[in-house]
C-alpha cells in the first residue's frame, strides 16, 4: 500500500470538518460554508468518508439537498447511527490506508476537475473511532488537512471546544477556523471568541437553525424543509461568513506562498551544519511540510501534472540522521512530551532530583544490561556526551597511572574513521580526517589503528584485511553467513584472533614504550563506525583490541611502577560511543553485547528518546566514578549544561525505552529474523549469532553483484551500499550521488531521502517502519542498480 | 497572596473529579466513591469549591443526602445553573488564588483530623471556565491533585473522554482513575477501558444510575430518593469499585514512598553535574514533585506538623541555572511543544527546511537587533554553540591574517572570570579556574583581562578598579545612579575612557609585538559574567575594549602586512556570549544594547525556548559566513548535531520569543522601570539609560549597608549579593551558604531554592515572576541580613 500524501493543492481549497463533539451541527455548518461558496460562483464538494445511519439522514444526502449545487460524495455507508468502529461490524470494513487513499484520490480528482473548494467531514467528535477503530485524530493525521473546528454551543461546550482543540494541536493539525451556533444564554461563542482570537484562529457564531417542527405530521418534512432553505439562504450571505472564506482562501494561498519561498528564504537565514554553502542553490534545499511515521510530506517544486498536490510522501531514508525510531509525529511521544512540559517545564538538576531522570536512569542501566554501570550523567547530545566520557576515561587513567596531565599529553587509543562528535575535545579524540582537520584548533591527540572490515562482496560475507596489513593479520577471510562473522567466541581462538592481538600488542608497546606515548582511554564504536563512512569493522578485532588493553595493563606504564589493583577495570578506561549504534540501531539494545564486552563508560543518544529531541547519556562504572571522589569540590566532574537531565527530554525517552524494547519482544520483528535465521527470542550475548536487518538477506545477495557495486552490508535498520569509484572513493568522492538522486525522483509510490557519505549511500529505517515501505524501497534499489 | 503547595498527604487521599463533559455523572460517581469508602469504615469527605444552580439541587447537598456520613461542603455557591464564570458576574467573585488557598485549606484541615478520603469536585468539564474565567484545568493546576475522571457514556462521549484525558495530561495531571456508566448500546466503556488500560490507568463502568421518576408526582421525589439510596447501596458494594479503591489508596501510599526514597534512589544512580559527591547526602538533594510558575513542588522531608502536606512551594531562585522566563508548567508553550512533536517529530535539517527553524531564524534576527547579522546556525545548548561561534572567529581571522592555524597557536582576547561552558574547546577560551584548570585536556589559550566592576556598597553605585589596575585606570569612580554607570555615550569621552583604550592597547600591542601572540577573536559577556562568579563588568571596559580592538587593525598583524579590507569586522572577529545574558535576563532583548556594540557573532540559549527545552542559536554576520565559502567542501563550517534545529525547540522558542516581546511593551514590567527611573518604552540604544530591574532599589540600598554584605547588585531579573569572607572570597568559599540556607528554610509562605558562587548567592526571577513573590523574598532577605 503506498503512503498517502499530506493534502494540498493550490486552486482546491481543502478542509476537514472536526466536531468538539457529536450532534454540534457539523453537517450544517459544512452546508452553510458550501452554499455560501456556490453563491460566490465558485464550485463546492462534500465529502463525507464514513456516514453511519440511515441513508436518508446521510449528511451528504443533506448537502446534495441544501448545498446549492455542491457536489457530494460518500465513499463508505453504514446504516446503524452509532460510532464508526461499531458500524462497521455489520459490513466488510476498508482498511484506514484505503479510507486515505481514496480520500486523496477523490480530492486530487476534484483538484484536477477544477473544484474551488471541498469539506471532508467527519463523524463525531475528533476523537470517535473511525471504521477500524481508530482515533479519528490519529486514522486522518497523514492527510493533515487544514481543520475547521465545530465547537459546541452548549452547556459544557467550552471544555469540550477547547480540548477538541488541543487534541488536534498536538497532533500536528493547524486549525484554521472555528464555527458554532449563538446560544445568548450560555454565550460559548463568547467565551470562545476571545479563546480562539487570542490563537489568531477567527471564530464565526452562527444563528441557530430553526427548531424542528412539533408535532411531526404530514406536513412537518417540508417546513422544515422550507425553514432549513431560508436558513441557509441567509446565514450564507453573512458578512463573518464571507470574511472567513476569504480568509481561508488566503490562508490556503498563503501556505503555498509560504512552501514556495521557503528553500529561497532558507538560502537566506540558514547557516546550515556540514554544508559547503558555494554552489549550493535554493532548489537543492528539501522544504518539509510535516512528517508523518517514516515519511517527510515534501513541497514538489517541479510539480509535471497540473493541479497535483503540492506535497509529496518522500521517505526519510536516513532516519533524520540516524536519530528516528518510533516514526514522526508519534503521538505517544507527543503526549508525553506535553505531559512533562505541563508537569515540570524545566527544573534545574544540580543538587535535585525528578522522577522523569531517576526513572531514565534506572531503565537505562537496565535497557544495556552492562553489569558495571552504576551511574548516569545527563547532557544534552552525543558530542557533549563524549565530551564527559573522555573527562571520565582520562581522569581515572590519570589517576592510576599518576600522571600529571597539566605537563604530559594523554592521548586516545582508537580506530581509524572514528567520529565522536563536533565539539572540539571529542574532535581531538579523532585522527585527522576531512572532518576535522581543518578546524583551527583541532588536534588530534591520539593512536589510530586500521582494522579489518567486514563486507558483503560478489555474493559473499568477507573480512577484508587492508593491504598494508596483510603480513601482520592474514589475508582476507570468508564466511558463509553474518552470523558466522559474530560468532566470536569460536573466533577469538582462530589464526585470525592469534594475529590481531599480536599485532595489537606489538603495536602498543611500541607506541607506548619506545614512543614514549601515554594513552588515557580506549574509545570505540562497537560495529559500525558511522560519520566516519558507515565503516563495519570485523567485530573480532574490536574483541581482540579490548582483550589486549585489559590483559596487559603494565603496557600503558612508562615507567616500571606497577598500576594501582583495579576492581574493575585494567589497563585502560574502555569507553564505547553508541550514539548511533546502540538502542536497537542494530537490531540490539546494546551494540556493545555484538562484541560480548562490558564497557567502562557507554554514551547513548540519537535514538534515545524514539527521535523527538536532543538527550544523552554517559553511564560510567562505580570505579569511574570514585575517581572524581575527593575532599575538593574542584576535583569533581565540573560539567553541566542547563537543561540537564531535562523533564520532557527524560520523560520521551522512559517512554521510547519502554516501545522499543516491547519491539524488541512482542513478536514484531520475527519476520526480519526469520530471513536472516537469527534466534527469534535473542538471549542477549554476544556467544549466540542472533543477527539479523530489516533489509532482506536476498536484496543484499543481489546488489553485491551489481557492477557499480563495490560492497554492501546490513544491520538492524542499516544498509550500507559502497559503489565503485574510479577515483578511489572517500568522503569527497561523488560516485553515490546519482543513486541518490535515482531515489528522491524514481519512486511510484514515494520518493525517498537518502544521505551520502562519499562513495557510500546509506539507508536506515525507524524500528517501527512498515515491511512494505521497506520492500518497495528494496524493488527501488534493484531497478537503480541492478 | 502565598503561593499554595500542591497537594499530598500520606494519611488523606485527596482527588479531584473532573468530567469529560457537564452532565456525566460526576457527582454520582462521588457519591458511589464516598459510600464505598464509608462502608468500609473510613471518613470520607467531598468538597465542591464551587457551585452553580439552585441550593437544593447542589451537588455537597447530594452527597450529604446519599453519602453515608460522607462530610461535604461547599466553598462558594452561585444560584443560576450556568457556567461559573457567568454565574459569578452575580455577586463578588473569589479571587482564583483565594479558591485555591480554600481548598488547600479545607484538606490540610481533613487530613489534620483524620479523614481518610477526599475528592474534589469541579463544575462542567475539564476546561469549563472557573469563577474568574480561566479554564479549571490551569485554575487548579497548582494543587495538582490525582485526577478520578468521570468519563461520557452517551454518543460522541468516546472523543469527549479521550479529549478530555489529553487536555488534563497536558497540564502535568496524573489521572488515576477513569469511571463512567455502562451504556450496553454505545459501549463507550468497552473502547474506554482498552484504551485507559494501554495506560495503566483503571477504568470501571458503572450500572446506569436509576431514571428520574416520570410522571413528577407528588411522590416522585420520595421514589426518587429511595431509588437512588437502592442504587448507592448496591454499587458501592460491587467488587470493581472496592478494587478500584484499593488501588487508589495504594497509588498515593507509593507516590509518598517513591518520594522519600528518591533522594537515596538519586544518590545511588545519579552522577550529578558540578557535583563533589564525596560528603554529598541523600538529604542534601532537593526532591521535585512538579513545578509550576515560579514555583518547585519539593517533598518535605522534615515536617513538624502532623499530617502537614507532603509538598511545599519552593521558590525556584535560579530560574532553574538561568533558563526560566515564562514559568514552569506553562500550557502555552507545553501545546506549543506538542504541536511541533504532532506535526514533524524531529526532522533532518542538513540540506532541508522546516517552518519552525526558519520562523525563528527570521524572529531571532529581528528580536536581537543587530544589522550585522544575517545567518543563524543552530546547535543544542549554550557550549555547543560557543564551539561553534569559536569555530567561525578563528576561520575569520586565519583567512584574513593570512595564519595556518595547524602551525600556530590562534589565542582568545577576552576577560577574566569568563566562562563559555563545558566542553573541552571552549574551556580553553577561559583562564585557568576552578572550572577548568583540574580537566585533563584543557589548555587555556588566550588573554584575560582584569576589569573593573559595577557594584553597590553602603548605598552607593560605584564601578571599583582592581588595585593592581588603577595606576593605568585610575581610582574607583562614584555614580548617582546605575543609569548613569550606563550612560556610556557620556563615559567614553571621559578620562576612565581615555585610561581603559590606553591600557588596553598597550597591553593588546605588548602581547602580539612582543610576545608574538596571534588573537582570532574577541569573546565577551556582555554586561554580566556568569558562571565566573556573577561580576558586573563595568560597561565602559567592554566598549573601550570592542573600540581599540575594532579601530586598531594593525595591532593584530604580527608582520608588516596590512590587513585586507573589512566591509565589516575589522581589527578582530567580536563573539557576545549572550547564553545567559541575552534575551531579557538583563531587561533587554539583547544584553549586546546596554554597550552599544554590534558583535559579530553571538550566541543566545537558555531563555531561548522560554525555559523549556534545550536549544542554542549562533548568529553571524555574512562576513564571517563567507569566510568559510570554498569550492571545497572541507572547507565549510563541519559542525552539525543529530537534533539540529529540532522541529519541538524552534517551535518553543518562537513562541517563547513572542511572549516575551510581548511582555516588553505592554506595560508588564512598567512598575519595575519607575521604580529605577527607567524609560517606560525603551528604544533599543546604549545611548539612553534604560536600566532597571525587577528587584527594589530600596532593596539594594539597605542591604548594601548591611554589615555582613560585601556589595550588592541587580540589574533586569538578576540579584547579586557578595558576603563579606574574611578568606577572601572566591569560588571555594562558604560565606554564602548561611544566607542560603535561611533562604531554604526561613519562609513564612514558602521557601526559596539558590545557587551559590562561593562568596556570592544571587537570585533571578522569571521575566513573569509576580510582583508580590518578589517582595516577599525581599521581605526574607532583609530579615535574614539587616
Amino acid at each position: 500500500m503506498a503512503p498517502v500524501g499530506a493534502a494540498l493543492w493550490r486552486s482546491l481549497r481543502a478542509h476537514q470538518v472536526y466536531g468538539a463533539n457529536t450532534d454540534v451541527g457539523k453537517t450544517i455548518v459544512s452546508t452553510v460554508l458550501c452554499n455560501a461558496v456556490q453563491r460566490q460562483k465558485q464550485q463546492a464538494a462534500f465529502l463525507k468518508p464514513v456516514s453511519t445511519g440511515p441513508l436518508d439522514d446521510a449528511d451528504d444526502q443533506h448537502l446534495k439537498r441544501f448545498g446549492a449545487g455542491t457536489l457530494t460524495k460518500c465513499l463508505y455507508q453504514f446504516d446503524e447511527p452509532v460510532s464508526p468502529h461499531i458500524a462497521a461490524r455489520q459490513k466488510t470494513i476498508p482498511r484506514d490506508d484505503d479510507l486515505l487513499a481514496s480520500i486523496h484520490k477523490t480530492l486530487t480528482g476534484w483538484a484536477q476537475s477544477d473544484i474551488d473548494f471541498a469539506l471532508v467531514e467527519t463523524a463525531g467528535g475528533v476523537h470517535s473511532p473511525g471504521p477500524n477503530g481508530n482515533s479519528q485524530a490519529d486514522l486522518y493525521r497523514p492527510l493533515r488537512l487544514p481543520i475547521v473546528l465545530v465547537a459546541d454551543a452548549r452547556l459544557g461546550g467550552i471544555s469540550c471546544s477547547i480540548s477538541a482543540y488541543e487534541s488536534l494541536l498536538l497532533r500536528g493539525y493547524d486549525v484554521q477556523s472555528v464555527l458554532l451556533f449563538r446560544d445568548d444564554y450560555y454565550k460559548n461563542h463568547e467565551y470562545l471568541r476571545e479563546f480562539f482570537n487570542n490563537k489568531s484562529i477567527p471564530l464565526v457564531p452562527l444563528p441557530a437553525p430553526p427548531a424542528r417542527p412539533f408535532p411531526q405530521d404530514v406536513d412537518s418534512q417540508k417546513r422544515d424543509e422550507e425553514a432549513m432553505a431560508t436558513y441557509y439562504q441567509r446565514v450564507s450571505q453573512e458578512s463573518d461568513i464571507l470574511r472567513l472564506l476569504e480568509d481561508m482562501s488566503k490562508r490556503n494561498t498563503d501556505r503555498v506562498q509560504r512552501l514556495e519561498e521557503m528553500a529561497d528564504r532558507a538560502q537566506d537565514l540558514i547557516w546550515y551544519p556540514f554544508t559547503q554553502h558555494q554552489g549550493m542553490a535554493a532548489k537543492d534545499i528539501t522544504v518539509i511540510d510535516s512528517a508523518h511515521d517514516d515519511y517527510f510530506q515534501t513541497f514538489r517544486s517541479d510539480r509535471t501534472i497540473a493541479n497535483e498536490s503540492e506535497l509529496q510522501p518522500t521517505f526519510d531514508g536516513s532516519a533524520s540522521w540516524w536519530t528516528q525510531g518510533l516514526g514522526h509525529g508519534n503521538p505517544e511521544l507527543s503526549l508525553s512530551a506535553a505531559y512533562a512540559a505541563g508537569r515540570y517545564g524545566h527544573v534545574m538538576f544540580a543538587g535535585a532530583v525528578h522522577e522523569p531522570a531517576l526513572s531514565l536512569a534506572d531503565k537505562l542501566l537496565k535497557t544495556i544490561g552492562n553489569p558495571r554501570f552504576t551511574k548516569v550523567f545527563y547532557t544534552d547530545n552525543g558530542s557533549t556526551g563524549m565530551e564527559v566520557a573522555v573527562k571520565m576515561g582520562l581522569r581515572a587513567a590519570c589517576e592510576r597511572y599518576g600522571w600529571d596531565a597539566s605537563q604530559e599529553q594523554i592521548s586516545i587509543l582508537g580506530l581509524k574513521g572514528s567520529y565522536h562528535g563536533d565539539t572540539i575535545g571529542v574532535m581531538d579524540c579523532s585522527e585527522p580526517s576531512t572532518f576535522n582537520k581543518k578546524v583551527e584548533w583541532y588536534r588530534g591527540r591520539g593512536h589510530w589503528f586500521d582494522f579489518p572490515l567486514v563486507k558483503m562482496v560478489q555474493g559473499k560475507w568477507k573480512v577484508e584485511v587492508p593491504t598494508s596489513l596483510q603480513k601482520e593479520l592474514g589475508s582476507d577471510v570468508e564466511f558463509d553467513s553474518l552470523g558466522a562473522v559474530f560468532d566470536l567466541d569460536q573466533r577469538v581462538n582462530s589464526d585470525s584472533g592469534r594475529r590481531y592481538r599480536d599485532y595489537i600488542y606489538c603495536t602498543i608497546e611500541d607506541l607506548v614504550k619506545r614512543q614514549g606515548m601515554k594513552f588515557g582511554a580506549l574509545i570505540l564504536e562497537p560495529v559500525l563506525l558511522g560519520a566516519g563512512g558507515m565503516l563495519f569493522c570485523d567485530p573480532l578485532f574490536q574483541r581482540c583490541l579490548n582483550e589486549v588493553v585489559r590483559d596487559n595493563p603494565e603496557l600503558f606504564t612508562s615507567n616500571s611502577v606497577s598500576p594501582k589493583q583495579s576492581p574493575s577495570w585494567s589497563g585502560l578506561p574502555v569507553i564505547f560511543d553508541e550514539v548511533f549504534t546502540g538502542l536497537y540501531r542494530l537490531g540490539r539494545r546494546s551494540s556493545a553485547s555484538f562484541l560480548g564486552v562490558h564497557a567502562d563508560v557507554a554514551v547513548n543518544a540519537k535514538l534515545l528518546t524514539g527521535g523527538l529531541i536532543p538527550l544523552c547519556t554517559t553511564v560510567a562504572s562505580q570505579e569511574i566514578f570514585e575517581a572524581f571522589s575527593s575532599p575538593e569540590k574542584s576535583d569533581a566532574l565540573l560539567h553541566g549544561h542547563s537543561y540537564t537531565a531535562h523533564a520532557v527530554g527524560c520523560t520521551v525517552a522512559v517512554d521510547s525505552l519502554r516501545a522499543m524494547a516491547q519491539l524488541d519482544t512482542d513478536g514484531s520483528w520475527d519476520g526480519y529474523r526469520a530471513d536472516w535465521g537469527a534466534k527469534v527470542q535473542p538471549p542477549e550475548s554476544g556467544a549466540v549469532p542472533n543477527v539479523w536487518s530489516v533489509w532482506s538477506q536476498g536484496l543484499l545477495k543481489d546488489l553485491s553483484c551489481a557492477e557499480t557495486v563495490e560492497s554492501v552490508f546490513a544491520l538492524g535498520t542499516v544498509l550500507v551500499i559502497a559503489l565503485r569509484d574510479v577515483h578511489g572513493g572517500g568522503y569527497t568522492s561523488t560516485a553515490s550521488k546519482g543513486l541518490q538522486q535515482k531515489l528522491a525522483t524514481g519512486g511510484d509510490q514515494f520518493n525517498v531521502h537518502s544521505r551520502v557519505l562519499g562513495n557510500v549511500l546509506y539507508l536506515m529505517s525507524s524500528v517501527t517502519s512498515k515491511p512494505q515501505s521497506l520492500r518497495e524501497m528494496e524493488a527501488l534499489l534493484r531497478s537503480a542498480l541492478l
